[in-house]
Order: C-alpha cells, then sequence, then structure tokens
C-alpha cells in the first residue's frame, strides 16, 4: 500500500534543503501532523567505527519532526526548532534511515512533537533513537 | 596565541569519521576534557531558508562533547553518545561553526558534557546552541 | 477491571520514599517494564497560579519511570536516574496525577524509559506532560 | 557580603507558591536575569535510599530558572515552562539545596535558561544537577 502524497508546500520546503539533498533524503509522507522520511546511511557520513553519524540520525528525525509541525500549520507560515533531545537506542547500521515525525501538542505559540529514527536492513527494521523536542510556529522572514 | 596540540589519538579517530570530512571539520584542540572543532558554514548542508542546518550545528556539537569525553580516559576507551539535548539560541549564518565541548562530570559509568556551538562571521562570533547530555565510556568493539 | 498486582520489592521500595508519602501517591501498577502512579493534586504542592507545581509532574513521572526500569531488574539491583526531560502539555489541574511509565530499551549499561502524565478530573483524563530519560541499573550502595 | 535584595514582584510570586512553603523554600536573590533559592533537604522528601529525592532537585532548579526569567519581563508579565532538562551529578546529601537559575538567550518568544543545584554540607558545596531549558513569556491568564 502506498501512503498518502505529501503535502505539496511540504514537498516544496523540503526540496529547497540542500542538506537533504546532499544525504539523498526522501520524503515520503508529510500530512495531519505526521511526517516521514527515508535516507541511505552513506559512507560519506559515518563517525569513527564507522557507524552512520548520531548526527545524521538527529538531522532526519528534527527534519521529519519539523515537517509533521508544519502540515498542521496554515500556508503562510514558517516553523522554526526551539530545542530537541534524542536518546539514542542501537547503532545506525544497515541500508537505510527511516525517520517519523509526530506532533503530540500543537499549541499556538509551541508544538510539541516526538519522533522515532529506524535503521532498514533487508527485511529488519530497527529502532535506533527517540526524539522528543519543542517548535514554534513563526511568519516568514 | 595557539591552541595546545589535540592529543594524536583524538586525531586518529577524528580522521576517521568521513562525517567530519564532509563537513570539512577540522579538529583544533582536543585534551583535558575539553575539545574543539571548527567547519564551515557549507551551502551544502542547509535548511529550507538557507540558514546552516541544525542537524550539522548539533554533529559538530555532539562531536566535540564526545572527544572532551574521551580526552580524559585511558587509550584502549571509547565513547558512546546516551543521550543529548539542544537548545538552539539564533540562526547558523556566516563563515564558519565553532563548536566547544567541555566536561562536567567525568564518572566512572556516564560522563556528563555541555556543548556551546557559536557562529563566526568575520569579526563577530555569536552563541547558535547550547548542549547538555551524556556519554558512555565503553570498551572497544 | 483491576490492574495487576504491583511487584512486592517494587511497593517495599515505594513504601520507603518519603517523598511519594508527603504526595499521598499510591501505586497502582509495576511490573513488565511498566509502572503506573496516582496521586492527588493537593493545595500544599501548587505553584503561583494555583496549578499543581511542574515540580510535582516531574517528579511522579520520574518515580513511574524509574519503578518501570526496576521491574525489569533482578532482585538485588537498584536504578539511579541519569538524566530526564520532561515537555509540558498542559496545567495540572483537577483531583489526581496518573503518572505511566513504559521501559523503551533495557540495556545492560543504560535504560532508555519514557512517562506520560495525565491530570484526572471527574471523567476526564488530560495528558499534561511527556517525559524522555535514561536510567543506570546499578549494584546498591 | 550580602546577595542584592530579591525583586519585590518575584518576592510575591514566590510567597505565593504553597509548592515552596512546603519545601520551606527561601529566596535568596532574584533579579537581572538570575535567581538564588535555598531550602533544606528535608527527610519528609527522601527516595527509597533516603537522599534527597530526585523530583526536589527539579522543582529547585525549575523554580529558580523560571524567576531568572521572570526578572528580566516587565510588571504585568508571566512565564510558562515549555520544557526542561535535568542532568543528575551526585546524590543529594547534606542540610541544603542551592539552585542558581541564569537566564542564556532572552528572546520575545522564548528564553532559554540554565540552573545549576548545589548540595551544601558544613562547609561544603557540590554540583548535584545541572538544567536547561525553555520558557515563554504570556499575559497572565
Amino acid at each position: 500500500m502506498n501512503s498518502p502524497a505529501p503535502d505539496p508546500r511540504i514537498e516544496a520546503s523540503f526540496a529547497q534543503q540542500s542538506m537533504m539533498r546532499s544525504l539523498q533524503a526522501r520524503l515520503i509522507e508529510a500530512g495531519g501532523g505526521r511526517c516521514v522520511i527515508r535516507a541511505p546511511i552513506l559512507p560519506a557520513f559515518c563517525q569513527q567505527q564507522g557507524f552512520g553519524h548520531g548526527g545524521i540520525t538527529f538531522a532526519l528525525g528534527d527534519t521529519a519532526a519539523g515537517y509533521a509541525a508544519l502540515s498542521l500549520l496554515p500556508a503562510e507560515r514558517e516553523v522554526l526548532t526551539a530545542e530537541l533531545k534524542i536518546n539514542y537506542l542501537a547503532p545506525a547500521t544497515g541500508d537505510e534511515f527511516e525517520a517519523i515525525g509526530e506532533v503530540v501538542r500543537a499549541g499556538r505559540r509551541l508544538m510539541v512533537v516526538r519522533a522515532e529514527v529506524f535503521a532498514l536492513a533487508g527485511e529488519s527494521r530497527r529502532s535506533i533513537a527517540l526524539l522528543l523536542g519543542t517548535w514554534c510556529p513563526v511568519e516568514p522572514a
């Protein structure tokens, strides 16, 4: 079964992120307070032991969470990450990252969003990190 | 005045991180529970508004904090990031990131480390993020 | 339907916490990596606007998470909170707090646990905080 | 040398917190983005091993940080804790807690504040926890 097509505004914003292009990340799903991103675990972004770098796990979780938040806002708004915490559960090994962001509370001033990042290897899918953070809806600059 | 030369073991580990190479990051200082890393704010790693991506700010803070921790351990040990929280203070604009990690408490089981990331632009140096996290000393795999 | 009776070792430990007695907290459920605690929202522990103090929300979430962790360990072990983050979702108003802790990952060195705290008012039950943190299994002192 | 007398508005708000009274906490200093609170380590608020409960350490750090934030705002404003993370460094033993909050960044929408909690025992003063969190300036209800 296919995921619903992502919100076109989020597709456009995602396409503007040079970081997502550099990571070869794809926007799989975005809408209704939820966002899914996938990206290969690339040899160019590893830590000293050859695992995917924790900063990439974080960046994908952060981005999925931010677009989950944005998907609940009117078209002219933007979101800023205020803060974000990550707990690592396992090393990033395998073929692909899958990051899933889900809004927990959508307030006027603040949005609380959680994300989970998985490592996909063949048929297996292992949770490698949990994130919990805060986003601010803002007017675009 | 020059910084003290980095601990050679940390230089070797840093050189093995493909992520640090991809970010063109340089290890400026590492020893005695403190580590400084600098990296250019590259066009290839930006978010949708053209600022440096928060995931890069995080990755540099994480790496500086991790090597600050490692610099206090005997030669045969490694460290794992257990968890890390970042509060963003300002967007990443300018020429360079500077990430400074400092160990707060070096326990046998856990090390608590804080980091601060600055954006350098010409003569100016602005704090853009604070991080606080936990590392585990481990035997190498 | 009744909850399963709490693990007797956790009941004993809970009974030793003067803090839980002072808060009139009750251990509802504890076992298999999960723990539920309830406590009245008492007038003696409020903040300046008369809502339950965020420190109590935190203390109950922390305690539920810690006992969720302990419930997976052999009888002679203890757990220490390494770090814990809370995101507040709504003010603590109503009759009772309900804190639910659930282990996410039970490692040898570290356990990652999340908790959610609810405010109960008559028939209603509202989520007021999410917590995510790290516990260390240790030998008792 | 004496600390400067606390801002009267913060003294009034502090006096309204039943939680602070129940903990026998005293407001030592508040103004200019900084706040200091002291409270005895009371037998009624301990965890199962007889140390001061981590929830009290948190509550005092949270309160000191919140009043540090409030001290920078005009008289008619209030602050809400959005989120707060604590890293524990040592158990709470001794005579007194001392919590010090300091504003790191005072934005219009968000304030980032850090706090440190110490345990005082006779002449000694030991850091037992670091906190880093986010506050929102709001209109009073």
